[in-house]
């Protein structure tokens, strides 16, 4: 039985496997901060030492504009398919460090689970993915299958740099399936896989209203006050009625159909409720879609930051002459985040007072939804294979996140992406205390053994 | 010639006057920063010390809750009058530190100028008042009216401790009249008197939507973002008119008179333009009045401080749980501070979403708006004095700015107060790069010395 021989090898190398998860969690890879950027390098070059450990033959760090891609090759037999194998292997910042319990980059274990930024996005699904290579190579001598593998540090930042590799070595990047491993499951325990997955535009709005802060009574009677400004503006971002009210932002949006709302209705009813799985006192949303609806399969607009004035402790009584907002759409199949971008930048245009000086700078290198056919070869081989190592059938399930590059894949590769990972849901992604639970592991391990060699059979 | 041989015996002082300046500029007195305690007593005790050196025979540091307020006592003779001398030797926060052209504790000397925090508001005024009474006892032995001095640290957080004080030992506080030392001029080189100073209301608004923050794509869709929230709340605290939209703000507010709109319409015909002063793009406010009507004589209310989610560089997709706003409120005779909280409570209480926390709390130690009977024997007697220093009859003009006390004073010992000071306008208070004219120090020294004589004669 291959598969007890693979229980075997993870079990008496289970000690070793976690002591390099918490190594690696360890590791501050903060893509978004330059002062984080040796912390990147040493992230990429412990993925290449391991893979060269596993005896992946090609393995090479390419350096980018950015943070550098590993990129490997394993080259078994002309006659076999091509999984080109997707992950990251930078984290969101860990702010606001005065919530964790533990330190975010202190891999603190409670509970049955570890606690760190990036475990679970997604550092321990990479370490496992290679954990269940080196399981199959020890057992084979080699994949089932030909892999290239392609680890980027900026999937947090927009994943421009990859994007820019994967336009220009497309040629040589050819492959029947790609499988990310940027995912996590719809329920405790019950797997499943991302079939949709958002796009993004945004970026950060600045409001000038004159040269200086003023004294509130010397003038604040008689001239704008930027937050003022600031607040109406972010006020008009949407309707009354949770719709995002800027102009032609729907333009694009294809209704959702009745086999759509049975799917994600399906999923719905083996997810947790969204109000207990958020923490939140109510809930808020586009009226008259259902809230897996609305994360799922609505555009949004959200309000990531906002600050202008005085924000310190005690009071000072100034009138700000500047403001600052940032802000992220998620957008849907067919919205163009240029576009989105565009018509953001006319709306803060139509919406700023006179005279008051508003400057939008959209982030670089959000990318368009993505939606995997659900009769996709990979993605039915590998849901075949979570259903026997779990014993219930995989959920298709769509997510309000983005991992920009499933589209780029399939634009520039022409391929679909399968994604599968094995955070569970209840883990704050983004937020403070993320965490990965330790049974986890060896479950990641084998599926990822297993699915692999389910794609490379015949 | 008396004045001349004052005007010999600030010269002849000059350097050792300015260095105590520098001295007392260098000392951060940021009354609202409990991490200044300390500098606030080094402070108190340098006034204590200087006044014992000019011979004031009393003088106390009386501690409250707070800062300390300084308390002096000179009875020249029970037939003359009793003025009682105000002023605050805290200052405002000096923040946002990174627009400062010098330290703002550095006292820097340029183009004339001294550039730092409370140089204009107001420890430039308290020394010069020290060293005119210096002046004159070096050459009388002592002053021509009986003085009660009183100098607080919490000018700039409310005065609370001082209005306790004033209620409690109003008995033995009893004066003619109240001089302000917390003032400045009309126009450059223009002298002038506040006659009319605005109340205060407001505190800090905290919006909180759940237990944490969300990643903007897992839950951004169907639950509240609080800095949305806020900004549908802040935007909801003007009409388009520039009017304040809170129910009941103007209930008590009353009607300008075509004399109050004569008063301010002079002043303003010598008081810099409103947009040139300030530095602003464009001017705002409520229509139906003039700049100066808005700023001297009409209810705001302002967004001191604003903020919400992820405010550091880059970007984090987050989707907050909570928000904060600071504001202030400039309230006109008759308003009263706390009706006007209670409204803002009830306006907040409206304009929140059900299921989404909201607080407010309000500041401590707001006061009403004051103002000056314009023929007030004190008024008048400095008013003289003032044309005959500069040779041009100095302005009474409104300022919408707060200093709470004044209200007290007349409220616990019925003096009227004659608010004298040197700061000239275009000088940012409260904001970076504060400053006081050099030229400024011997005005004003020969001007509180003169002042001085003027209220003590029969």
């Amino acid at each position: 039985m291959r598969a007890l021989s693979r229980s075997n090898y993870f079990a008496s190398n289970e000690d070793r496997f976690l002591n390099e998860i918490i190594d690696i969690l360890r590791i501050p890879s903060v893509s978004t901060d330059p002062a984080h950027k040796s912390d990147l390098v040493r992230m990429a070059a412990w993925i290449v030492e391991r893979m060269k450990q596993i005896g992946v033959p090609t393995v090479e760090l390419v350096e980018t504009a950015g943070h550098p891609i590993v990129e490997g090759r394993w080259h078994v037999d002309e006659g076999r398919k091509i999984l080109l194998v997707y992950g990251h292997y930078d984290v969101q910042p860990p702010d606001p460090l005065e919530l964790w319990e533990s330190g975010p980059f202190e891999a603190a274990i409670r509970d049955g689970k570890i606690f760190a930024r990036g475990s679970a996005d997604m550092k321990i699904n990479l370490a496992t993915f290679l954990q269940a290579l080196e399981a199959i190579v020890s057992e084979h001598g080699q994949p089932p299958l030909n892999l290239i593998f392609l680890f980027e540090g900026e999937e947090e930042i927009g994943s421009s740099n990859l994007k820019r590799f994967l336009t220009e070595q497309a040629g040589r990047l050819a492959c029947d399936a790609v499988l990310s491993l940027d995912s996590g499951f719809p329920a405790v325990g019950v797997p499943g896989f991302f079939v949709a997955l958002k796009g993004g535009a945004g970026g950060q709005i600045d409001i000038r209203t004159g040269e200086t802060d003023l004294h509130s009574g010397g003038y604040g009677a008689a001239v704008p006050n930027a937050n003022q400004v600031l607040a109406k503006l972010a006020a008009s971002f949407h309707t009354p009625d949770g719709r995002v009210a800027i102009e032609g932002f729907y333009d694009r949006v294809v209704d959702l159909t009745d086999a759509d709302r049975a799917e994600i209705a399906y999923s719905a009813s083996v997810m947790r409720d969204v109000q207990e799985e958020s923490g939140v006192y109510t809930l808020w949303g586009e009226e008259g879609y259902a809230p897996y609806e609305r994360i799922g399969a609505r555009p949004t607009l959200d309000i990531n930051g906002m600050w202008g004035g005085f924000t310190g402790e005690g009071a000072k009584t100034v009138t700000p002459c500047e403001a600052h907002l940032k802000l992220t759409c998620r957008l849907v199949p067919n919205q163009d985040p240029d576009e989105i971008n565009r018509l953001i930048q006319a709306h803060i245009a139509k919406h700023i007072p006179e005279g008051v000086q508003a400057t939008y700078t959209a982030r670089e290198s959000f990318s368009s939804a993505y939606s995997i056919p659900r009769d996709n070869w990979a993605l039915q081989r590998a849901a075949s294979v979570m259903s026997d190592v779990y014993g219930i059938p995989p959920v298709f399930f769509r997510t309000g996140g983005s991992v920009p590059i499933t589209h780029v894949f399939k634009q520039t590769l022409g391929a679909e992406t399968v994604s599968l990972g094995f955070f569970q849901p209840g883990t704050p992604i983004h937020a403070p205390n993320e965490w990965f639970r330790l049974e986890d592991i060896p479950m990641a391990q084998r599926s990822y053994a297993a699915v692999l060699d389910a794609l490379g059979e015949d």
